[in-house]
């Protein structure tokens, strides 16, 4: 049945032995997107009516204040976390339109020739400035403020808030699962669940929060994160019995590799397991039943034979909840997958892109502001910064409308340039994010590591000009 | 305030009168994807790991059968509705490990030698089969099935779920809304609350399953979805007055347009609106507050003012339960944002991809499934059909295991050929698949159309061999 004469993986680093099963497998590359194609068409229609309109009306050029923030949080959630930020990034310098881009509008009749012209020259030439991302976020945070013409900035809209939005709502559900995972390695393996390019942005996000691998090969190549993975049970189906399974794992992938021993009888799987890859047996995987009993029998079973250095992975249907409910049992590490890139009930973070200030007909700058009904928003400029305690625990979020926030002398200001002169001064790297997050999240009091719904964790205060 | 000698738009088809303000605006495109990159890394990395023991072991080139299916509809679901078969079969020609993707398995040693030379030379020569797109399924539908070796298989499951559960979560939340709007028409404006590539794929699943059209110009480049749209909150905030940003607008987009009258006070603006455009005005919308009074209330303000035929469109935070609640309303159609992109509380349509059937030691095709506790799998190759009665009422899901099921004379089949011997041979037309789910939506009992939470409308029967 085997092949002859191939030689053995020298590569797989779980052939080395007592490797952790969940240890990157991947080293870091630069964090280019393979994708150079424009993103200017992935933008609402109505960015560019408005274009048009204000662009003939003469007002287009206006100077403009636009700040992306949440009104509130998820139902619930004590804190957010921004991720996103450095594909804001790297979108906007691929915001360009091109032959292709321009022909679309024109044969669709999108826009007239006034603004097909406007949009063939279009280079972002202001400024933006924002939370870092991995920083954690409160209702009204100013997490990116876009400084521009009208024209320049009304366009971004779409594009920075589907990003925003996405990421952050992942990034806001892994920080809740790397805190209930107390230490232990958190995978994102939830590739197959969500579209296939928000697979990979969630693997990216999700690493910011603390999530050690992910299963998405495209986030190892594209961002760098770390990549990990080793076989479902469609392998051991594949073979005529689950001890000719698990010896082609064994002898293609090394004694250190991870075996899914739930595809028939799991107490059988582990003996056979232990019988083909001995002490050096890197980990097991539990896909099914009950996690917290089987991981328990599963444990006793390794430990009484010698396999001490046996790692049990577990993988079914995983969210917050479940891996605190693991917490007392013996699991080594957690593959998320569904509840991690829907965000565990908030697939998105409800994040709006506001014009608040803009230049008047004498040139003067003035707040401006929705005033219909529920939708309210506040009008002027907004800084932040976070009030800490003289020990260094968040107390609040400062916002300052109108002009910078007085710092108490703890504060922590909480923005930074990113784009000056529409050139990208700080490209945002995830690992420094990821460190970032770490720092940031064991700022804030300790109510913020409880799952339960409730109030953010510090208030959000404005102070006003 | 306004520049000179600019030329009004001729192209602006609003201007025309009296066409309906979500009137299509973008005619067809050949549905060709932007994105000629690889798909190959959208991939788990257990796909290559288990690809590469399989090789090693000889039985990578088994004859198998994989089959996509959902083991249940999402909760309280009456029926699901198949969307992205057309993407996964796009997304299976782009399939190709070129020079980037095998350097990045190579230098971080994901897979061996002999894989990395394996996938070089991959293209896929099976079989795929499966339902059309827009066609409605249910729990076990046998959605996509494949039929090639193990190897040819196994690396495109994580690639065909990300597409068929993100495209059918969708599809299944749009058409419970379409559904709702009895006729009126609905768009899809959920770009922002979605990663920017799912946005422009949930645009093409909403338009399969009824809604009219969308704000996202990508979907209508690449896939030929209409869109539309006229101005936001920031448009009239722009300007130093609401008369200023509505007389810009209408001189810019034409009489026709849709202006939004929510920004500060709704009557005075309304009052505006027909005063600059009227009794052309084409439509007004409404963006928040209680939309059903607002709406009746506009509705009366315009008549009375003689603009019967400016119609009233609604979009905020609408969903299939709020747009029935406005069932009774003077409204005239619904814009759908985050609910439509987040599948309604349902975001994934938990398809999974399983082995089913494969080849053995001794040549013979045998149906395999896990056994262990939960997730339970039956095993063999599957065919379906729709029965229907007498009068075309869909009555079951009748799935044959190891043949096909018997047909008693009415029933619709289901499954089409979609790839042979690696040749995509049906590319499913977005056009064709809408009026396809309008068909089997039709089909179906009436208690289909209820929102409220139940059983699948119809039961899944089997026949076995």
């Amino acid at each position: 049945m085997r092949s002859q004469g191939h030689p053995r993986s020298t590569g797989d680093r779980e052939a080395d032995g007592p490797r952790p099963p969940f240890a990157p497998r991947v080293g870091l590359v630069s964090p280019t997107s393979p994708r150079a194609a424009s993103t200017a068409l992935l933008t609402d229609h109505y960015e560019l009516t408005m274009l048009q309109a204000a662009l003939a009306s003469g007002e287009a050029h206006r100077r403009c204040v636009f700040e992306a923030f949440a009104r509130r949080l998820p139902d619930g959630r004590r804190y957010g976390v921004i991720a996103g930020t450095g594909r804001v990034l790297e979108a906007l310098e691929q915001f360009r339109f091109g032959d292709d881009e321009l022909r679309f509008l024109s044969d669709h009749e999108v826009v007239d020739r006034q603004t097909v012209d406007w949009l063939e020259s279009y280079r972002f030439s202001g400024h933006v400035s924002g939370y870092a991302e991995g920083e954690c976020y409160f209702p009204q945070s100013p997490v990116l403020v876009v400084e521009s013409t009208f024209a320049e900035g009304v366009i971004l809209e779409t594009l920075v808030l589907s990003i925003l939005n996405h990421d952050t709502a992942i990034a806001s559900a892994a920080s809740r699962m790397t805190t209930a995972a107390i230490g232990r390695p958190c995978i994102e393996m939830g590739s197959r669940r969500t579209h296939e390019e928000s697979a990979v942005a969630a693997a990216r996000a999700a690493y910011v929060a603390g999530f050690e691998a992910t299963s998405n090969l495209e986030a190892g190549r594209r961002y760098g994160v770390p990549t990990t993975g080793t076989a479902a049970h469609a392998f051991t189906l594949l073979y005529d019995s689950e001890k000719e399974a698990f010896t082609a794992q064994v002898e293609s992938l090394g004694k250190g590799t991870t075996l899914l021993v739930d595809t028939y009888d799991v107490r059988t799987a582990v003996e056979l397991a232990m019988e083909i890859a001995g002490p050096e047996l890197g980990a097991v995987r539990l896909d099914s039943g009950d996690l917290l009993i089987q991981a328990t029998e599963v444990r006793a079973q390794l430990d009484a034979a010698g396999n001490t250095d046996t790692r049990i992975i577990v993988t079914s249907d995983l969210d917050e909840y479940a891996i605190a409910g693991l917490a007392a049992g013996p699991v080594s590490g957690y593959g998320v997958g569904t509840a991690l890139v829907t965000g565990s009930g908030a697939p998105t973070a409800s994040m709006v892109y506001k014009l608040v200030q803009r230049e008047d007909a004498s040139g003067h700058m003035q707040g401006v502001a929705k005033k219909s009904k529920d939708k309210t928003s506040v009008g002027g400029r907004k800084w932040a910064l976070r009030r800490l305690s003289p020990s260094g625990v968040a107390q609040a979020e400062v916002i300052g409308i109108g002009e910078r926030p007085r710092d108490d002398g703890n504060d922590r200001p909480l923005m930074i340039d990113l784009v000056r002169d529409g050139e990208v001064v700080d490209h945002q790297d995830i690992h420094e994010a990821r460190a970032r997050h770490e720092a940031s999240r064991a700022e804030l009091p300790r109510a913020a590591a409880q799952l339960s719904r409730g109030e953010p964790v510090i208030p959000t205060i404005y102070e006003e000009d």
